[in-house]
């Protein structure tokens, strides 16, 4: 069974990228196991479908104030709790996206409603057209009320999903308006001031990548 | 200006997912270049661009068989061909996207016209009523027909982008169909042969990521 400890605060060294990589993928797993009603996982098993050592689930876990038990593993509420009380803004996650063409739309409805912590709260678009409207389940707005919006709906990520010739301004926009974090769909490469972590998710490198190597296992 | 050497057989050691990864972000900002008109490039502008040291670009370049000149630096159109030459099946690659959802439909989209020489050819979704038709560009067929299609239709790639539970499922029905390249959009960790090369686009973590980063920058 799990223990929860205090955490000292000389373990509270700021985690990696891979580390809060691994404990979003240990939640998606502990939540799927838990929605199938079982209770208990060792971490072993979690290590086995993550992709890493049990021995590395064991440091996350303690990183994270959870301690398991050799005979009985881990109590998977627990640990899910555990999990989002390091992931998780106290004040729930609101983030911002710039876009709503089709990528825009697809990742809005992608989550919606994914996690009960994090959403897009505002959407933002420079067609006129979008502007009031409700897309996909989000109020979008124009790009001029970008900075008026992210104040007033207290947005610390922002969403990029608009063609590459923009990006890096829609970036600085974003960055003025107080945003600390951007998830960057558009294929480009962002320069952001150091106090500013994004991440880029690049779908064509990925599919030229996955092609290049389908190509030399043939 | 360039050289285009002829590639030893020495030289030709299996790159890595990371080289692979440079190359296809060498050849969009290269592409950029062109489209604006500049014919030739330093390795230091790749560099400062694509976030990597300038030794490292020669060396990529030189894996590639394109030398540039200390004066003129790379003709950048003799140095697209020499990373397609690289990074493109001569046969043209052919993808195949599994799931003609919200996302499925995003991914087509995104992906229509975008590289001469890959292009998803054809589309699968479990639902009747999508067989057939012609969505977002691509001709829709039943799962039953993927083993068919994709040997009639000569296609290496797979692109998953159906719900969490059903992706290994999706991931097995591919590779017996002879498919040896999975991009990866499910919120699942899939188990593949070892002669499969996969890549996982992992949008939740990354999201989970970027607002946890945030928070921390507030």
């Amino acid at each position: 069974m799990i223990g929860i400890t205090h955490r000292e605060d000389d373990m509270d060294s700021a985690p990696s990228h891979e580390t809060i990589g691994r404990l979003s993928r240990y939640r998606r797993l502990l939540t799927q196991r838990m929605e199938s009603g079982v209770e208990n996982v060792y971490s072993h098993e979690l290590a086995s479908v993550a992709g890493v050592s049990a021995a590395q689930v064991r440091r996350d876990m303690m990183s994270v104030g959870a301690n398991g038990s050799p005979i009985s593993g881990y109590d998977i509420a627990a640990l899910i709790e555990c999990v989002g009380a390091e992931l998780d803004d106290p004040l729930g996650g609101r983030a911002a996206l710039v876009g709503v063409g089709n990528l825009g739309r697809a990742i809005l409805t992608f989550f919606q409603g994914r996690r009960p912590k994090l959403s897009i709260v505002a959407a933002f678009d420079s067609a006129p057209a979008k502007a009031g409207r409700v897309i996909c389940g989000c109020r979008c707005h124009l790009m001029d009320d970008l900075a008026r919006v992210v104040a007033e709906q207290k947005i610390t990520v922002g969403v990029i999903a608009v063609p590459a010739a923009v990006a890096q301004t829609v970036a600085e926009n974003l960055q003025d308006a107080g945003v600390r974090g951007i998830l960057n769909f558009a294929p480009a490469t962002l320069r952001v001031a150091p106090e500013t972590y994004a991440e880029d998710i690049d779908m064509t490198m990925a599919l030229e990548r996955v092609a290049y190597f389908a190509g030399r296992n043939r």
